[in-house]
């Protein structure tokens, strides 16, 4: 935009919005203008009902038939498949399972394992911290195994890969400022170097048009219940690029990952293809929500949502910037749209103060110590008047100093 | 029972029967006696309002707030305790999380690795596979582990236990044959070898009383979706005896389990208690699914429990025995009360047809290859009268020849 926009404007702006008729979808409550849908996202309808026709006819009524005839045993793959068109993944290459820390786990193992000779794995420091812990869990049952962080062992992650690099583990947007990764180009740098490539999708599926083929990914995991809407602790995913699933191996191999799990053999032969990457019995309750959340998905062109996302936070960044210029903010998102995830963060000395007076105000983000402000924009369901009202509301709360009050202030745990 | 019973006898013991006010608590189709309750339990009415509760109250309208005022992140621990009671875990050593699968790994690892210098792990031959293939992961991941069966090579898992041995992965209950196996005293010969006993309730917990903590039981795993009654997958459970929790390592060491899991540090640092032996984020919605059938459970008494499972299965023998004799079937699970679980299994040559034919009457058991049909008892919400009809319909479907009708025929592909 290259104007300072007005009420008119932005009104215009969300008429002329394709997405917009996707916002009933969605159970919001009154007075919330929810920036946290990069944490949990909102239930949509469909998921009442969803979770309804589950419990009291599939469970309650047809009992352990529901297996087969209600598609449970198969839904990880049919889900896998939904999220796989939301992240340029042609079919049979993703599998709802577990969760994105144990997805790490498969991932990490499965390409150090086709990596042989080789005892390096990359990660960057800044990473969100599972991604960090459950590479350690890796190195501790890999003896000899070292990693090497961006940040810590060197500034940029592309000093770090040489030839003794196995795998990168890296996020494709960062958790925290929302910079953008070119995926296409790093994969490009790590081939050329030997090694594997596994990313977190965990803030950009959904967010954003992601190319896992295309870019060559070779490995990829991420969360359901941020952009995607699963709901709270839904299923994560985990996606193996065809021309590794017949040498990839699945060091939790469970009965699920089996190619003949019914056949009750007395050793592990894994499936040739990606249920290979699933082990145990999943939580199907909790399934059956994403489900719904991913079958409002279906009818999403991810083009467009990516045009609004980038609105969006390029509105938000510049009326902050307008609007609530003098009270201390510091952009720590990237500025270049190109570079920039579906979310903005602003560096604040009281940022958990004020970030509590917003919430009080119904404008919900998050804190993320030491001094970050977090704000999530999701294109389903939030238009360009929210982005306005919550400026507004920002104003208000830092000329009024509402910030300040007393109950807003950093309590001992902060969780 | 020393005569054999009529029907004004069988109604007695209903009328007798102190658990029989819980029945009303279980949703079950009309016309259908429920014998696959060790497979999937049924739905009580009672998680049909908490699964709306936390849907459409908690996620959808107190959206992210819900982890910290719905208790959302601590469920797992207060599940956890719960399960512990039934199962005979003081508080603080059983934590809800992942899958049956994965807790196996964990324990198997975190076993193994209390035992430095044991390179053997021992299961049974005859274990629910996904115990076995598990095992071949922890092994595939610690050079030089090798695993001895039961069954395979030596008959008696006792004779397979040396100074090799580091840890012993057993099933409580057997889950084809119902045996029960002495867990205080298989824990003490296997203690006595210097091993480590990692037991499976995953056909116990909820059908009979277990001793963990009088046992010295050093790790246990379990699902939740059999006898708990929890919901189609709902996530497991794992105990970690308390001597053992400061030095056990978790490798799928997640932030979950990190001692300070929102101070965002970047090693992980693992909690020091049964925290560690969790990972990721959990599945709420089963998680609640399996927060009111455990509220439920909270009622019930143990010993009278398995009174009443006991005689429920020795019913069942007798009369199967005595009103099928000459239809060739044989009894496959113990005759003695003390070593039988809460199931029955009868091997016979057509058992696919036959179940086939008795899930067409409405007597839902289940079949296992190549010759087991399988009927579990649950106390809960069956009766004596529930135990005489089935035995009824049984005679009636081998009298008639029904199961010979070519619809109840063995298909290709059996799941």
């Amino acid at each position: 935009m290259s104007h300072f926009p007005d009420l008119a404007a932005i009104d215009a702006l969300d008429r002329a919005d394709p997405l917009r008729r996707m916002r009933d979808r969605f159970a919001m409550p009154e007075g919330v203008i929810y920036l946290d849908g990069n944490s949990l996202g909102p239930a949509s309808h469909a998921v009442f009902h969803e979770l309804e026709q589950a419990a009291r006819h599939e469970w309650g009524h047809d009992l352990i038939r529901s297996w087969n005839t209600a598609g449970w045993f198969e839904m990880p793959l049919e889900l896998g498949d939904r999220i796989g068109r939301l992240v340029g993944a042609g079919p049979s290459q993703t599998v709802v399972a577990d969760t994105t820390s144990v997805n790490i786990f498969k991932a990490l193992h499965a390409a150090m394992g086709l990596r042989a000779g080789r005892n390096v794995i990359v990660a960057e420091g800044g990473s969100f911290p599972t991604d960090l812990y459950m590479a350690e869990g890796v190195a501790s049952t890999r003896p000899g195994t070292e990693l090497r962080l961006e940040g810590v062992d060197a500034e940029a992650i592309e000093d770090l890969i040489d030839e003794r690099v196995g795998v990168v583990l890296v996020n494709h947007v960062d958790y925290k400022s929302g910079r953008l990764r070119d995926m296409a180009a790093l994969t490009q740098k790590i081939h050329a170097a030997g090694a594997l490539a596994v990313w977190d999708l965990c803030h950009s599926a959904g967010a954003l048009p992601v190319d896992l083929d295309g870019a060559k990914a070779d490995f990829a995991v991420g969360c359901t219940y941020k952009y995607l809407n699963g709901g709270p602790g839904a299923p994560a995913f985990i996606y193996v690029a065809t021309r590794h699933q017949a040498a990839a191996q699945n060091p939790l191999s469970g009965w699920w990952g089996h190619a003949r799990p019914f056949a009750f053999e007395q050793h592990y032969a894994g499936h040739v293809g990606i249920r290979r990457f699933q082990c145990g019995t999943q939580p199907i309750l909790s399934m059956r929500a994403l489900k719904a959340a991913l079958v409002t998905w279906d009818e999403v062109d991810m083009a467009a949502l990516r045009a609004k996302s980038v609105a969006l936070t390029g509105l938000f960044i510049e009326l902050v910037e307008t609007r609530c210029a003098g009270f201390g903010l510091a952009l720590e998102s990237p500025r270049d749209d190109a570079e920039r995830g579906s979310q903005v963060s602003f560096a604040h000395e009281n940022a958990y103060e004020v970030m509590q007076a917003l919430i009080a105000r119904g404008v919900i983000g998050d804190f993320r110590a030491p001094s970050t402000m977090r704000f999530g924009f999701a294109p389903l369901y939030l238009g360009y008047r929210d982005v306005w009202n919550a400026v507004e509301i920002m104003q208000d709360v830092f000329s009024a100093g509402a910030w300040q009050d007393p109950r807003f202030a950093v309590k001992a745990a902060v969780t």
